[in-house]
């Protein structure tokens, strides 16, 4: 059923073309310094390889970067899908009038201050923007909203956002956060395929995009920032679709009265009831998100790590207080912390020294043993064959003084890395840091080492827990 | 009548000759490179400049740092009040009946492997401690534990541990925490008093310390983790008896059936059920806290913030969606964000464009306002200005690229720093930072640019509401 459904939808996707436009405007873009239309939307054209047309379009037409520009979209000669409306808020509806006698398929407004101002005339303006374009068959993005990036196809919408594609789409109300969740995301090994801002979300909205997006065969992982649904039964059947069809990562703004009265002014955004919208994601199926950085941890989990077999952590703690919370925090999101078998402790206490340490699950590392990469590596080989663990977590510390730090710490690093490739069971490690830059900078480099071999990198137990908690219930392991 | 009360107490406690010692003996100190009885405790008396006697012990009486080493500790010849005992396992009774020979009055025993191993073995050897203990009136901390630190009286358990003092003391059943809290707190601002790590609790237990250090008039907070109670109805005293002099800040470790599991692997400790520590905590007012790191957050805002007076928070924020997420995390926490009035948005309105901003309440900047050192301390002074608002939160970030960055950051927070000054209403910061070693770099910088100025830095939105949260109803605002 699914896959005769999958095949009708084959047809391509009205929304898939603003992906892929033959021409792309930006309108407002000029040589003055600091320009954002040029540095932010006209230059990441030519930077990140756009293969269509390219025009500048500002009253005097200038030309820009060597390229030609014009003082009207209507008089671009070639074919222009995509445009970009950056300029002073008195100037939009013109532009957007000027765009549908050109025919353009696809409008994205920057300028803000429409309907979020609160304002009557904000509303007024934004009910002839709409009129305008159904009356051109032209879609709008926005106003208020920063676009689409879209870097295998040549598209940003800032100078220095990766330009690398990847497999996890965002729509997201918020433009800031596009550029905050890449620069999450950048260090933990997730790259996008597609973001798209929606803004006020006239037209094009979060249910258009949650549909386009399921289907989009190059995304294989949704996340959202949404404010307010505008068609309640539309976005709830869309978002049902899309967690069938692959994971669902949303967070929600406006969940009490402040938050709604924010998001009022932000995006002109009604968030309804909290419990409706709880009752929707559970019915779901979709995976919630806290805040951007929680975001970017369970999209890193998601990318990852393979599907857990079952609910039993093996543990290499910070120190015994550590892996008190930590048992604490992993059995508060659904895991079992089992004590290990006689053979499984004999054998870990062949090399860790009795004293002070323990061996039944966590394993908590004398002072010398924690530093040592070897013996950090047997023992997570170790706990990798006990066969009744589906998991395994080392819980790491790069500090200023005290235990870890400096070189000791990269050597224990890279042979974690290793036995990460060896073992067949995942791995994941919780690396804890507070110190000086030095230390932090260490800290950095071993987090980057430990991604690129495949290793998912959290910044402590908590996290590591609500992460690991949701993939595991996202695969019903629990 | 607590006055009454406090005045019959100031006759000397009879723990606070712990921090007194008129000599210190470290048994097991050696040129062994890497032995931590030397590093870890008898140097530092040397290096934190403590006045009494340091009498390094081992069994071939090999002088350390130019210090006389003698076999025993009933072979020095001056008055000995603490010992730190750093010996194998086996050899550990025979140096507890040498300190009570030579009539020690508080011995810390570091070695581990007793109780908290689950042998039969361990708990009959600490019964005969406490025997030795008792029949030559000396007290013991531990086993399994590092000491104490008095940075104050030149005694520490690391060399690198900080040498300020401040007025928070921490007494704790993990010995690495200690360290770990210390590490924490370093950069925020944060010096401890006195720290106790109890490790097994035998004889020297959380109730001791806790009644010690509500009475003790250099302790203005207390800190502690804490696994298991042993002498319930005398802690849950105390608690209350402190929590009516100071503020007491603890962690719970052992709230779930896996933690207490740890927990008796790590110091074997029995944790109650959780409704009687949770109930324990709200009746006396101690305020909770869930892990280390937030831990440190409560101590830095109940040291640097002054008593709210009220629940109204005025927010400049970091973009639209972070707006909406920071009112609700704020709403949560128990605050209000009210709007400002007419008068007070015509005043933001003169100089932060209308397109693309708010000045509602929270304010948020243009890309441009942003980054301006002027117009940001404007802003604040403003809000300062308005009579219901009760406290000011910055939101702002640091990143590699997008917005911030770099030497205009460091600009903001000049101008941050000293605006802070000038107000009445008291200002904190949330400090969000992701991005490369060089961004996190200037990110620290400013952080404790900041701290020095008097001003609370949080890591994100919901820690700085999570704790200002508490500091009200600390006080309570709610």
């Amino acid at each position: 059923m699914l896959i005769s459904n999958d095949k009708a939808l084959k047809l391509i996707h009205p929304l898939d073309s603003l992906f892929h436009p033959r021409g792309v405007a930006v309108i407002g873009a000029s040589n003055k310094p600091g320009n954002w239309a040029t540095s932010g939307f006209l230059q990441p054209l030519l930077d990140y390889g756009f293969r269509g047309g390219i025009y500048p379009v500002n009253r005097s037409a200038t030309p820009i970067s060597g390229l030609k520009a014009y003082t009207k979209v209507s008089e671009i000669p070639g074919p222009v899908d995509y445009v970009v409306v950056s300029v002073p808020i008195e100037q939009v509806e013109g532009c957007i009038e000027d765009c549908a006698a050109k025919k353009v398929k696809f409008v994205s407004i920057y300028t803000a201050g429409f309907s979020e101002s609160g304002q009557k005339e904000g509303k007024e303006q934004e009910a002839r923007f709409l009129e305008i374009a159904r009356r051109g068959d032209m879609r709008l993005l926005g106003p208020n909203c920063v676009g689409i990036y879209y870097p295998s196809g040549g598209i940003s919408f800032s100078p220095a956002a990766p330009k690398q594609s990847g497999s996890v789409s965002y729509l997201s109300q918020s433009g800031r956060f596009c550029n905050d969740l890449l620069s999450c995301c950048e260090q933990r090994g997730v790259a996008f395929n597609k973001m798209v801002s929606i803004g006020n979300a006239l037209d094009i909205n979060e249910s258009d995009l949650m549909e386009y997006l399921s289907q989009d065969t190059e995304t294989e992982m949704i996340a959202a920032y949404i404010e307010g649904i505008r068609e309640g039964a539309r976005f709830a059947r869309a978002l049902r679709d899309a967690c069938r069809r692959k994971p669902v990562i949303v967070i929600k703004g406006g969940s009490t009265d402040e938050g709604r009265k924010a998001a009022l002014s932000h995006t002109a955004s009604l968030s309804g009831p909290e419990q409706i919208w709880r009752g929707l994601m559970k019915q779901s199926g979709a995976v919630s998100a806290a805040s951007l950085e929680e975001m970017s941890d369970i999209l890193m989990t998601f990318s990852l790590m393979p599907k857990l077999s079952g609910r039993n952590v093996a543990l290499i703690g910070a120190g015994g207080g550590a892996n008190v919370l930590a048992c604490d925090a992993f059995s508060n999101h659904g895991f079992r912390i089992p004590t290990f078998n006689n053979e499984t402790q004999k054998k870990l206490r062949q090399f860790i020294p009795l004293s002070g340490t323990w061996v039944v699950n966590p394993v908590d590392f004398s002072p010398q043993t924690a530093g040592d990469p070897v013996l950090t590596s047997k023992a997570i080989e170790i706990m990798a064959n006990v066969k009744e663990i589906d998991v395994i977590i080392l819980h790491y510390m790069v500090v200023s003084w005290g235990m870890g730090g400096g070189d000791r710490a990269k050597d224990v690093a890279g042979s974690v890395s290793e036995v990460s490739k060896r073992i067949k069971k995942p791995l994941a490690v919780v690396l804890e840091t507070h110190g000086t830059p030095d230390i932090c900078k260490t800290a950095y480099e071993i987090k980057l080492d430990w991604i690129k071999a495949g290793m998912c990198v959290y910044p402590d137990i908590e996290r590591a827990a609500i992460c690991l908690g949701k993939l595991a219930r996202y695969h019903g392991i629990f």
